[in-house]
């Protein structure tokens, strides 16, 4: 997101983050790769991918959270518009591997609302978008969080990893 | 602010905030008030300051930008409902010193929209308050930093300080 919390401008223009974006370094995204067995997205983020032409063939079971059913599939691409923690239930017993929720808006907050996140990641582009479609939406309280990474990058980016306290004595 | 661009929840609660900052811990705020030769602040941060005992009283002077004349004024204290611009251009004019705005919300966004600031300083909580006073207003049309320093701290708090590209040319 930008320091301001946008992930993109009104217009779709995603010029002021991807700017930040240096060819040939390693923002961590091989890693998470490595270590995620499922990843769980909204369909903006997923039709972000198929556009730019990531998503969808790869061989790791990707759960598109929509009540939309016209989104290309393609590959191991499923798409769910039930309960949420039902999903992480389900995709749980389908993997041991790390479940990676991709992007942020709507479904990022829903997860952390309803305590189904065990980490955070968000990387904070060195720009102000000023306006635009917002990472975060709105929560009903407040969440503490444990940060237990930051990384600052060549390109200004820093790259924050927080844990969530789970209040309601959910494991993993 | 919070991770999700908060400085205090809608009912004035502050605690998400300030429970992550520990007594004793040097959060560059002696520097700062070193190097700082007069501040600009909104009227709610001058009045969360004078009531937490801090505000108007010490030796530096400040500019409470306000069109309501009933704060309390004590010490070096001067309320401002004029121009930004001719705020900051007659403060320089006092000082040799930095100028620090103080608070963040509508009045650091208008300096921001208005090219008058040189640097930023945002230290990151870790908490996510959910709703209520966002930091950051919205802004015109993007605006690129680049990242001059990132201080992990023990609290969990990011410190993270930008300079701002000046583009319409605008010295110091």
């Amino acid at each position: 997101m930008s320091l301001d919390g946008y992930i993109a401008r009104r217009d779709g223009d995603l010029v002021g983050l991807n700017g930040a974006l240096r060819e040939g370094v390693d923002y961590g995204f091989a890693e998470t790769m490595q270590r995620t067995g499922a990843y769980i997205m909204g369909a903006n983020t997923y039709r972000e991918m198929v556009k730019s032409g990531m998503g969808g063939g790869g061989g790791t079971p990707t759960y598109v959270v929509t009540h939309d059913p016209s989104p290309p599939r393609k590959g191991k691409v499923t798409l769910y518009s039930g309960d949420l923690g039902a999903l992480v239930e389900r995709v749980k017993g389908e993997t041991e591997k790390d479940i990676c929720v991709f992007g942020g808006g709507a479904l990022l907050t829903q997860m952390v609302e309803r305590d189904l996140m065990d980490e955070v990641g968000v990387s904070i582009i060195p720009a102000l978008l000023g306006d635009g479609a917002p990472f975060w939406g709105k929560l009903a309280g407040l969440k503490r969080l444990e940060l237990a990474e930051c990384k600052r990058f060549e390109s200004g980016i820093v790259a924050l990893t927080y844990r969530l306290a789970r209040e309601r004595g959910r494991g993993k």
